[in-house]
């Protein structure tokens, strides 16, 4: 019982005081139930892990400063397997300038990961800030991890691009740093996916916003998968969780000029997809019509 | 897929800046290996999970802030019980003077919580600072948590108190703090039992540690626990994980009346069990002579 090796010895991260306000973000990823190990590598599960909660980082505009890892295995998995899983922790961490602190590793049926990842903002954005007549924008594209996922569920294993989307999301650091700098009123990341999350922005501002399907930008390939499950592409892309973009409400006087700004400085795309208006909850709409969304996909 | 609601609604802790550096640490607790659900209730869990991240907290000497929680349950699990297990989260971090900033809810086949806990330490202790000639000191006394587990594996529901040291451990961070403020070298919790701690304490200091196992402050109520283990009270003590329990070396000048001053200040017995010496790894005596201690117990 409660064999917890110290991956790197001590009990705990230390971190130097510095300047900002310390974000800190946890995400749990479970076998069988947020990857399986049929559509992964050890380091792709590791690298997935890590960039979810770096993801949450990107949302606050803050800039990463280390993680810690919770690990646990199956008692005959190979170590070249464990070693492999925190080389992807180790590169998604060092992809943004952070490092891995440490972490704690014991036994399980299947193989567990919680990442715990640590940063610092100037000035943190939280989900709370959206103003009646924002822009509602979205950094890259959506709808490819969706779209891996619903290959693999359907046995037509996705193109590489695809999959890489579902097994390497990068996670939007600069991009938040950037967005906090150019007043970013509230933001969060796309974990959910859009279907979700534009209503939790909404809550937490107590705002309305209103998405136009049609303005969504659209990652390519995703045709066939959003045919299969009989969807627009849009409406495929709104109820796919796992893009790891910043949904995020800038300012009125944020236009064309300052996106095209933001895609120099990034290399990302931003589009702007809908309002902030007065009220509660978040509309889509399609050709003037408010198309209700079904719920996400639960795969477990 | 990834249906991640966020407990307290953000996407990260945020945490002000302050004086002293900070200090992480993360804890997995999985049923099945870490704990089973008819040993202990939801709010127990909680307590539990919460206990051990925290205690890595107390051994650096820091106070706490706060802790983030990542849980996941079955699906159809009642919510009071969810409820429950946060209930003891925050129970175990407000005995200790900190909040709940949030964290992270999933699905899995199996009760798993995984504790990010975070402080503040004006001055870290680590596990490396031991020097030869220094005292080696235990807070509290020992065994319980093991004898409690003894007793439901061996089908003899274990006793209150032994029953309580398991379910909800009390981290020490005021004990902590009070043995850095006051010259602690080096310092670990006894998660894995003296029986390995040692040596990890020995290991990081590059020093070698000698306990004396007569010396070994035991809690009561173990004897049958130790006599069913066919080992003497001691060694059965010696071997018991899950104490948390400070381990500490401190300068040679630290004596009797120190001891007392702490048990003073802290309402908890601290005991001279060993000493630092030149050389590598730990080594436990009995009357003289070396006692080789078996390896700890695994349960899963």
């Amino acid at each position: 019982l409660g064999s917890r090796a110290g991956i790197l010895g001590d009990d705990c991260a230390l971190i130097a005081p510095g300047a900002g306000t310390l974000a800190i973000s946890v995400d749990l990823s479970v076998e069988g139930v947020h990857f399986r190990r049929d559509w992964l590598s050890a380091e792709e599960i590791g690298w997935r892990a890590t960039a979810a909660a770096l993801s949450d980082l990107a949302a606050e505009g803050a800039e990463a400063v280390g993680v810690l890892s919770s690990v646990a295995l199956p008692r005959e998995t190979p170590s070249a397997e464990l070693e492999a899983l925190m080389r992807g922790v180790g590169a998604a961490v060092a992809a943004v300038g952070g490092v891995v602190f440490g972490g704690d590793l014991s036994r399980a049926p299947q193989w567990i990961i919680d990442v715990t990842a640590v940063g610092r903002a100037r000035r943190p954005v939280t989900r709370a800030g959206a103003r009646a007549g924002d822009g509602v924008w979205v950094t890259g594209a959506l709808g490819a991890a969706r779209a891996a996922l619903h290959g693999w569920e359907a046995r037509q294993p996705p193109a590489d691009a695809l999959r890489l989307a579902f097994a390497r999301p990068e996670p939007r650091l600069a991009a938040g740093r950037w967005l906090a700098e150019h007043d970013a009123r509230a933001m969060l990341d796309l974990s959910d996916g859009l279907g979700g999350d534009a209503g939790h922005l909404a809550a937490a501002s107590g705002v309305a916003i209103e998405i136009d399907l049609e303005r969504i930008p659209l990652a390519p390939g995703i045709e066939a998968a959003a045919r299969r499950a009989n969807q627009s592409q849009a409406h495929f892309a709104a109820l796919g969780g796992e893009d790891y973009e910043l949904l995020v409400a800038l300012p009125p006087e944020f236009g064309p000029a300052e996106s095209l700004g933001f895609q120099r400085a990034c290399g990302l795309r931003l589009t702007r997809i809908g309002s902030v208006v007065e009220g509660a909850g978040a509309r889509f709409q399609q050709r003037g019509e408010i198309v209700p969304l079904r719920g996400y996909d639960h795969f477990a």
